[in-house]
């Protein structure tokens, strides 16, 4: 089943207390790719200036990623520049120049119409919607979001949450939208507001899907070194979307296999700078360390309890 | 199998966004037992005031506690006064009356002289091994600890360390006593410092195990309403071994069903103000939410995947 993702193909410059990268491959689009490559074919819609290094994205096709519907204009690339504190917890977004995604329409490949696997990545929820337009008939069309979409783009959002089947965001954004602290209340008020199902993502603490009747967590993998979280929310998002397409369904224990998928992504993009985390692995490691995941959290209940 | 707790039993005076209660029924040695009487009963060591109200623990007698081990002398009663933020992420003491535990000897009853599970509750580590001293063949020895004694009992705490089979703490004092911030390598230290085992509690996050090998993790309950986290920790301590106890094993699959357990009495005490969250509690309620826990994490995964 065909997998597509709209969101940013950027620039980043990251620096974290163990070191720096400046103009790095990042953005949404880029770390859903790599990662839900390892579990079948991505195909992305974005935009790049004249200024992107685009050897590198087509180095990337080889893992399975089809490039083709990121235009290619004139002018500079979106580029963002943030700073992690010590411990990691928090960021600070030193800058953020939009570039050509200012300007940016989408206007989706015929080929990419038919997808039926669909993440819209953060962006603009108005180009979230433009996309969701030209798309024929999707089986699953998740959407990620931000604390600037939220405060600055509400009506558009809302009507995206009305026509979407699954919400993933941090427990942050989840918090900012429903305006509940309680992450369980605002999870509530989300499905309440659209979407069938919520992934809502806790760093270091794992994730949660839920829908109305069921609750899933996934921790996050033990790590005893973690360098750089840039990106492994959208490493999730593509190692969820990778296994649902794999598997061509939508079905709850599938829907939960995917969480771990996720989570195992995430745990790659966190162990290295940018997208490099995922440089060296291949599919069985993945398979791997989604046993490995599985195994922090499995065992049989006695009936009943002595 | 017998189970026995050292611990406070305390009058607490609470202060949340949601209410407050003065000189309540608290302590570790409360809390653990209330929890852990629901699956095993309880032996209690302790010591109270002339002040304290026993006429209530001899109430809670029927629920499988025996209160013979706690001490009644002259002067006042364990005190604590603490005011919780009011998203209940953070709580400042007010006050700490040590009373009559500050010159507390404990002297086991000769039926706890033989105890086979003990968990020695949140005292100074100078009691907790001469309550240790007392026990002739333990089969599990779990211990607690707080800020307070690791900054002020280091080498006391440091030999009880080397003579338990397992150390319960939350992630605070796993990364204060181990001196760093991540918690699997606080972990790590933690196991090369004696214990085999350690249990690091996080709150609403939830609660891992690690051995030198294999880490399991539990989630804490999703829960809308929370009114009082106070006793959460010792709650779940009950619940662990108290499974343990009815159990009558300390084998990896049981260790595992036994965080479920406490996971889930701890998730009893945070839904009312001090122990009344199990007040109405039955042995069937707490099979019912230990499946529902069971179910926030359970599914196959297939093999391979997709």
């Amino acid at each position: 089943m065909s997998l597509l993702v709209v969101g940013s193909v950027a620039l980043d410059s990251i620096f974290t207390p163990f070191g720096e990268t400046a103009d790095a491959l990042g953005g949404s689009a880029v770390y859903f790719s790599v990662a839900g490559a390892l579990l079948h074919p991505v195909q992305v819609v974005g935009v790049v200036g004249s200024d992107y290094p685009v050897a590198e994205l087509d180095r990337l096709a080889a893992r399975g990623i089809d490039w083709s519907g990121v235009e290619r204009v004139s002018g500079e690339s979106f580029r963002w520049k943030g700073k992690y504190s010590y411990d990691l917890q928090s960021r600070e977004t030193l800058e953020t120049r939009l570039g050509v995604f200012a300007t940016f329409q989408p206007k989706l490949p015929e080929a990419s119409r038919s997808a039926e696997f669909v993440f819209l990545g953060n962006i603009d929820p108005e180009l979230q919607l433009a996309v969701l337009e030209q798309i024929r008939r999707p089986r699953l069309v998740a959407c990620d979001t931000m604390n600037y979409w939220i405060q600055s783009r509400k009506p558009a959002l809302m009507e995206l949450l009305g026509r979407v089947d699954l919400l993933m965001v941090n427990d942050g954004e989840a918090r900012e939208l429903s305006g509940d602290w309680n992450i369980h209340r605002a999870a509530r008020w989300i499905l309440a507001h659209g979407p069938k199902r919520v992934v809502i993502k806790q760093g270091e603490h794992g994730a949660l899907l839920m829908d109305g009747a069921r609750t899933f967590y996934v921790p996050a993998f033990p790590l005893e070194e973690v360098f750089d979280p840039t990106g492994a929310g959208d490493a999730f998002a593509g190692g969820f979307m990778g296994y649902l397409a794999a598997a061509g369904s939508t079905g709850e224990d599938d829907l939960r296999r995917a969480m771990i998928y996720g989570a195992t992504m995430g745990s790659y993009a966190v162990e290295q700078f940018g997208i490099r985390g995922f440089d060296t692995v291949t599919r069985a490691d993945v398979e791997k360390r989604a046993r490995a995941f599985h195994d922090l959290t499995q065992v049989m209940l006695t009936e009943p309890a002595p």
